[in-house]
């Protein structure tokens, strides 16, 4: 029976019912944790053996006969990025490859043009002192916090079935001071989202104010399914060079959660003219990166159908924690009428909206009870949920049983502190 | 006999001898390489175990117990930091462990103030229109480069036998537009010269007229001994702990020249004012950084004597290129009088002064005939040697034999070149 119907005489009942199973689970003391995009344990070893690819046995040099020991190749030893060049579906020459962090790119990226202008015309972000950047809602905590860093004002864009906005993408970005809007367009974080074709395409005309207005196209689940089904997102570039617009996407992914979260390889994609402005930065910041862990990576997958056969093993792994949230979330608080969610085909998070107004508690009596769930808030800019609803759920980390304990918490707390509300309390 | 005192009938006779042994060195169709601070494949060969220290069979913990294949420790795993912090000699909670390279450290340094301010009470340098940096010459293109790019105005400050000249340093800082100093304090680059125990307590001492001032103290050298001298510098650190000046420094050092250049470990040593604001950028910019990297380091060297011993290694691959480079510019240019040089006890390279205004001819002459120096003026800011005089040699990376011949074309240029000033060609 959905709470909503209920009288307040059923409510006190279930808030009774629900407190003594609140208090129950308090007792048992757990220490469970569901709150980042962490890669379980059975997800690293299935990577473990790249670590035996290069030894002292083994020759080091790329395809054109370089030492990668050594000093140089500044963006990218040739093999890896035409390997990443595949991941995103452009040409090697598009590409740069980086660190072992994508996220360390992208405020590389934002970080560039602060002080370098993006274009022509232009001048650097610094000087625009209401400079502004479109954060689709909800979103990743860790892009806000680059925009939020550099002083940008972060302006909510609510996320539809197929992407962000695009009415009011096109409404905001007539305002000059705008100057970029942070994407995640396949399986996004948090919810799962693959923008339809259209998005894209509207993504591709656009026709902003800011001559430097940039799409930041964090591609970071390219390759990450969920099914059988390998949800296609249509090429943003590809897009951009019927509209003439090619300098407006950049594109970042990395194999952080291919191989190993903290020993991957990140790499980014760009026009000519933006690569130029990136790369003039990125020769006086290092003399290249770490191209042994390139090679290494190039010669454990071979190419990009390695890589997909490798990303099956982690769908293997992820798949049951995931329908477990979803089954937990189907039986538990359903069946109440106080939970929204989607259902991702890929990517790392389920992302939910418990009743509006309750979501900072649902999250404070979880920790309460010993399970620790992404800050409520954090899926928006200032951390601020107009609607204190939206709850991050990181299902990957935890081992099956753990996850199963923590739902458990996660189901009563959802609707004790929908009951509290409904009650007054 | 010295060309200044010849006559000109005996300088036209050395001039047509030069010419023609110039014209036969051209003939050979050379092509060497002196230019960068690179080294040769038998040093990377020294480290090539250190790749077989993390496989698949190795459990990738840290000394608490967590994984470093996966997320986390934003500022690198203790046992690297220990490592790093007795490298440098501060303690470790003064060390972060970054990525592969310390000049992306610097530059992440600088670009961090550039838009953040250093500290409480000051702008971020952006804002600084006529900022101002101090760079003794002759001096390291690279951090030349970083400054240039972020549009400091570049002061030069002349090396003495003992470091920068500290008297035109102390006048300098009383400009509160100049906003800090490049040092390469031990071998320094291109010299190989120590900052005397004198330099290092007058650089503790300053009180620049900028609160943000700061002394980007470059170790890169720090264990790279040429001879079985351990050249001592003294501490920079204990130095401004006695002035209360201890946000002064901030240190750098990598094992780019121990292990590999590419794939090596970058640490930086600051106050805790001073890591404060940089720790807050990196927590924007990256989850963390390569932690096997850094595991496979510690576990290849143990300790520091770990690290000592494997740089005897370096110095036995390198002292005979740097004996070879003294000896022929003792033999074959010195006795003409028309070079001046240092003789390094560390660090990675010779640094010449060939006769006042050839030096451009110089690297031009070698470049024709197959060798390539280091342009000159690259050891000054914007490349402007006002005595058109230093050259960086850079004896690392070419074999023996290959050394020797670049060194005999050197030796004609240099003298062609002083031959050809003397007689007004």
């Amino acid at each position: 029976m959905l709470y909503k119907e209920m009288t307040t005489a059923e409510l006190s009942a279930e808030y009774e019912k629900l407190k003594n199973e609140y208090e129950g689970i308090k007792a048992l003391g757990l220490n469970l944790n569901m709150s980042r995009g962490v890669p379980c344990k059975e997800q690293l070893e299935i990577s473990k053996d790249m670590l035996d690819i290069i030894n002292s046995d083994v020759e080091c040099v790329t395809i054109d006969g370089q030492d990668c020991r050594n000093y140089g190749i500044m963006d990218g030893i040739p093999s890896c990025k035409k390997l990443m060049s595949d991941v995103m579906g452009v040409t090697p020459d598009m590409v740069m490859v980086g660190g072992n962090s994508s996220l360390n790119m992208m405020f590389d990226t934002i970080a560039c043009f602060m002080t370098t202008p993006v274009c022509e015309g232009c001048v650097p972000w610094y000087e625009v002192k209401n400079r502004k950047f479109l954060c689709p809602v909800p979103g990743y905590d860790r892009h806000f916090g680059i925009t939020e860093y550099f002083g940008f004002e972060m302006i909510t864009v609510p996320m539809r079935d197929d992407g962000p906005d695009m009415d009011m993408v096109e409404e905001l970005i007539k305002d000059e001071s705008v100057k970029g809007i942070w994407c995640v367009p396949k399986y996004s974080n948090p919810q799962g989202i693959t923008y339809s074709d259209e998005t894209v395409k509207r993504f591709a005309a656009l026709k902003p104010a800011a001559k430097d207005f940039r799409i930041m196209w964090d591609n970071a689940y390219v390759i990450h399914d969920l099914t059988d089904e390998e949800v296609s997102l249509l090429n943003i570039f590809d897009e951009c060079k019927k509209t003439g617009n090619f300098d407006l996407p950049i594109e970042f992914c990395s194999t952080s959660k291919i191989t190993f979260p903290g020993s991957g390889v990140a790499a980014m994609a760009a026009s000519q003219n933006n690569m130029k402005v990136i790369k003039n930065k990125y020769k006086f910041q290092t003399i290249g990166f770490d191209k042994i862990n390139m090679l290494r990576h190039v010669r454990f997958f071979k190419d990009l159908d390695g890589m997909k056969a490798h990303m099956k093993k982690h769908k293997d792994i992820l798949k049951p924690r995931f329908d477990l949230v979803l089954s937990k979330i189907k039986e538990n608080i359903e069946p109440f009428g106080v939970i929204r969610y989607e259902e991702p085909k890929g990517g790392y998070f389920v992302s939910v909206d418990v009743m509006e107004g309750t979501a900072k508690n649902v999250v404070s009596l979880c920790k309460e009870a010993g399970v620790i769930l992404t800050g409520a808030g954090a899926t928006y800019p200032y951390t601020n949920d107009p609607h204190d609803s939206n709850i991050r759920i990181a299902p990957t980390a935890p081992s099956i049983e753990d996850l199963s304990k923590a739902m458990d918490v996660f189901s009563v707390c959802a609707k004790l502190s929908a009951v509290e509300l409904l009650l007054g309390k």
